[in-house]
């Protein structure tokens, strides 16, 4: 596995954001929420304009930085990342409907960035402003190439969008540098940054600029991490040379991936953000140079996320103490992580394995966090966030318990450290390029999502309209249309989602045999009309899904799913002490859209049973006969829209009676 | 009630230490452990003698205090404390037997003391050492009193074995000497300690001594607690004028049980430890004073308590952080903090509880603590110690999450606060004196506990000899045997246990009708002869012990209880993932004396049930199928006894299905 070897990938490719357009009943509200009401809000933040919110003074970083103004940095040493996924988030608005007033705020800050930039084209605000003298100094614990990864991903959505290549230039000029820094070379750094995110960024740039030698720095990068002897060892000897100190306090390699070269790594390790970033670098660079080994950790360590550390939500990372990873099944519902940013993260790695393999796997979980674990990071007015999202609280002990210190009960409106709120805000802007792809022989079309759209592509030269219309996720019907200048021979491959056992296909009215999927794929392929329509149907039921025994958690716990939504319990519905609440292994429940309820959602409802309270047993904390327990209504909502409410008690794992 | 009314209480009188000789297959072993092998133990802890231990420094400090080395203070604040300790379970093992070669030790070390104390009394020697001229500055934090209290227990304990009064002298020259210092007069502080513990000291000082102003002294520490304008804030600002800072982070008053005047105290709140010995105290003075306003709020604190924040196991205090109550019913039992000292100050109370209201259920607690919640606190072979007893442990995690890193899988060596390990050592050496009380018309003698031991007792000047043979708590029978110099009209008052629902007493070997037990005691009055024997047996099945529905981490589960005893479940005995085990609500066990497991224990055995974990699984987390499961045998250990083989899983609470 540590050699590399190559393989001709035909992997597929996204259709780019800008040739798809969403209109649809559950996403499209949420992407003009993020475009008319996230992005200024969250500018807002970035000027410290949120009465109540955590300051973040990240602007004036830049514009002391430039010398725009005078005073101090302020903030995280990734201050700066905030204002790259806020532009990337612009870029991807833009790349919908250009928007002159919000151009111009972009442009007046791309233009602050590059008063910011160093001759040498440097450009950090934290060194710039604090530690002039300092730079790469402390590349395990300060999230220089980090910064740099996210505003080069901001300037490639800014280009595509605009085709404005200021951004994009000031990007190039710094990688530029960073290559120059960073290498193999006799005087070069052979480091890399504790926080994975400038590889895959660098990938972005390449691909954007066509300059092979950011996706040769990103290629080093990867490869390096884990080498010994260690950089960060040979770096705090440098640091404590220079500076007397060693900086914060050591943690173990396995906190940055870098315990191990990555193609030996098996186990998904440290920080959870840290590592699907880096994963997803791992598959871009396996596809961009068809390396076998690196294909081959890519799908060792997903098999070790997804199979045993991944919460039944898409959460990942189930541990506060360093935000990480724990041991395989350690996944307890009260005190998980489940960084939103992580299972933003799982989607992007998600979709580069996807586009790799071209398996449906891939698909449903991108889908399953999608639906749960990160559009649980966001209210439904795009105003508070959660960093953190359990799958259970309580709120008495939650505001009190030291040991849960990192659970809130309800939405923040900022945060200190506010990698999330920026982070759903332009995956919700860039939802479009998870929904189709092109395939390896240009002739193939890939539906991954439901979610209606329109998509133009061109397939081995023939121009392809898609329009789809879906209810998604509150029933399992999707129409799709094409529109073609002429008939073409097409496969269009449709993804039959994991969680669905039974479905049909129809073609222009008539129920066609699709044959077996294909690695989940039911293909299509046939001379296509103008006009030819596809149905899809797919069954919904409400499925009670149970755990792996090894997930001590949810031990003799159901959780209740229908198609990709995961749904939970509130207090404000079922009443306090939900843990008592037990529905049996063969409950049934009603299915019924609330338009008016969390911004219109399936609430299910059905019937499990709640311990009978006799007054005399008031006081009496044990004895050796059960409570007789009563018939108990039960009313359940997706997860993603908990704590919309009064706040209140929540579960996701109910006891199977 | 917050007004003293009096009420001519006829309390019951714990027969005196050394009055009660243990004779007993249970407790022998352990009392003769305690004074063989943990005093010296100990001793050699208290002067950094154990290797890979944590260091005490307590001889060191006194020494440095005394003149007699140089050197700094070293340790907590209230290292003098672990010394107190020490001395009183001294006391508590020479009142047993006199033994010369530990009665050097001790004399030695109060002369040490003696040369410690300060002209005017005072004696501690942390401000000694350290801050000669900081004095009373910090009572919140500092636990001046506390480590007096401490040593007063010692010096009242070490005065009634050994009748030598050197050390009762010392210590009520300092008493005399806080007296001076505390109190309502002009120019004395209305002050009391952060750490409640002077208070039943001195109860205890008046009780040996004779002078009532140590009772007033108690009862003006309680009554001043949390009355209005705060001490702790006359006492912030009087250091901060003095010392330019006011300490420690602020905590909440009811930390301290300082949020209210303690009658109008209703919950039990703040540091566990804090809390129970506070209401031992209040207690104390409750039939000292005939308080009946301080005997209500005794018995509403204790129906909070062990009504709604115990532990199956007599552990109390659920949280790490603050090693505090929470809030109702909140009793996780992975995050157990469940402090030994803790368990043990509630059997003080306990017994305090009893004395005043002659009631069972407060002999149950105290029962319930001491074999299970206490117990579990030190090793088999008393060298090492658990600090925090949670009731479910899975290492893995353990040792790696950040947000149970209080918890320890295996009991160590010692600790930097080492309040626990000496506490325990204390509590065994006294074990005699919970076991029987004389009654109030002094014709009444209660037996409380099941140990097998003789007691020598004065009723009405009829001296009555009793003896006690039993092999509890594995099996319900127990023989006494009164010795009578003459016949004599008394009342034998038996305990009928809380947990026992059938049972039988017989006298001279004919079943008798003890009529209706009183509150709990079967009341046997008759003219008893000499060599007259009672011959108790109580039913002792297993029983499957349920929670409180409101107790939320035991929601369908079930503990295993006989007798007193609280069973666990081992991975050494049951495999890993004990939290997938199940048992049927009507499951039987077998029951089998071992006598070469962990010292001899009743083990049960029964037949429970596993999930089937076919191949396929590996690697899928979450699916709409249960596991089948396969009948799977199922082991159970005293609960006190886990962690004295492998270590590995436990747990108390297991899945019901």
């Amino acid at each position: 596995m540590s050699t590399t070897e190559h393989t001709n990938f035909k992997p597929l490719k996204a259709i780019p954001l800008r040739q798809v357009t969403i209109q649809d009943p559950f996403w499209s509200a949420r992407e003009r929420n993020v475009i008319g009401t996230v992005i200024p809000y969250q500018w807002d933040a970035l000027n410290d304009g949120i009465p109540g919110a955590e300051p973040s003074h990240t602007i004036e970083n830049f514009r002391i930085a430039a010398g725009d103004a005078e005073g101090d940095y302020y903030g995280m040493v990734f201050q700066d990342s905030d204002l790259g996924k806020w532009l990337e988030t612009v870029g991807f608005a833009l790349s919908k409907e250009r928007n002159p007033e919000l151009e111009k705020l972009a442009d007046d800050v791309i233009d602050l960035l590059g008063r910011a930039q160093q001759p040498d084209g440097y450009l950090n605000s934290y060194y710039t402003v604090k530690a002039p003298g300092e730079r790469w100094t402390n590349l395990r614990d300060n999230h220089e190439l980090y910064c740099a990864g996210h505003l080069m991903e901001a300037a490639v959505a800014y280009y595509e969008a605009t085709g404005k290549r200021k951004f994009l230039d000031i990007m190039c000029r710094y990688a530029d540098y960073i290559g120059t820094v960073f290498g193999a070379e006799a005087g070069q750094k052979r480091g890399y940054d504790g926080h994975p995110e400038v590889e895959l960024a660098l990938v972005k740039l390449y691909q954007a600029s066509g300059n092979r030698s950011y996706l040769e720095l990103s290629k080093f990068f990867v490869e390096e991490r884990g080498q010994q002897p260690h950089f960060f060892d040979a770096e705090i000897r440098e640091r404590e040379a220079l500076q007397g100190a060693s900086g914060k306090k050591k943690r173990t390699y396995d906190y940055f991936q870098a315990h191990l070269p990555v193609k030996e790594q098996t186990t998904a390790e440290g920080h959870s953000v840290r590592a699907v970033y880096l994963y997803s670098a791992m598959a871009d660079l396996a596809v961009e140079y068809g390396d076998d080994g690196l294909k081959e950790a890519c799908r060792t360590l997903w098999n070790d996320t997804v199979g045993r550390k991944m919460y039944v939500t898409g959460g990942i990372g189930s541990s506060a103490y360093e935000e990480r990873f724990t041991v395989p099944y350690d996944l307890p519902n009260d005190r998980a992580y489940t960084e939103t940013c992580a299972a933003i993260g799982l989607m992007f790695w998600a979709q580069r394995m996807l586009q790799m393999e071209k398996d449906r796997k891939y698909a449903d979980v991108m889908e399953l966090a999608l639906y749960n674990g990160v559009l649980s990071g966001i209210s439904l007015d795009g105003k508070s966030y959660f960093y953190v999202n359990p799958l259970e609280v309580w709120p008495d002990t939650a505001n009190f318990r030291n040991d849960m210190h990192t659970v809130k009960v309800t939405r923040q409106p900022w945060f200190g450290c506010a990698c999330c709120p920026p982070n759903i805000a332009r995956l919700i802007a860039s939802l479009g390029q998870y929904v189709y792809s092109a395939g390896e022989d240009e002739r193939e079309l890939y539906v991954h999502l439901y979610v209606g759209s329109k998509a133009g592509v061109e397939l081995a030269g023939v121009p392809v309209q898609l329009t789809q219309q879906t209810n998604y996720p509150w029933d399992g019907q999707a129409e799709l249309q094409l529109s073609l200048q002429q008939p073409a021979d097409l496969t269009v491959c449709l993804r039959i989602p994991g969680w669905c056992r039974k479905w049909t296909v129809s073609v222009n009215g008539a129920e066609t045999d699709a044959g077996e999927p294909v690695n989940g794929y039911a293909k299509l392929t046939r001379t296509w009309q103008d006009g030819d329509r596809i149905e899809l149907s797919f069954d919904m039921p409400v499925e009670l899904m149970h755990s792996h025994p090894n997930v001590r958690s949810n031990a003799g716990k159901v959780a209740l799913q229908r198609g990709p939504i995961v749904y939970c319990l509130e207090e404000i519905d079922n009443g306090a002490n939900l843990q008592d609440l037990a529905i049996a292994s063969d409950a049934q429940f009603d299915v019924n859209y609330d338009a008016g309820l969390l911004g219109g959602v399936a609430v299910l409802t059905g019937v499990g049973s709640r311990s009978v309270i006799p007054a005399k047993a008031e006081g009496i904390l044990y004895g050796t006969r059960p409570f007789e327990r009563a018939a108990a209504p039960v009313k359940a909502i997706p997860y993603f829209a908990w704590s919309n409410r009064e706040p209140g008690e929540m579960t996701v794992w109910i006891r199977s009676s």
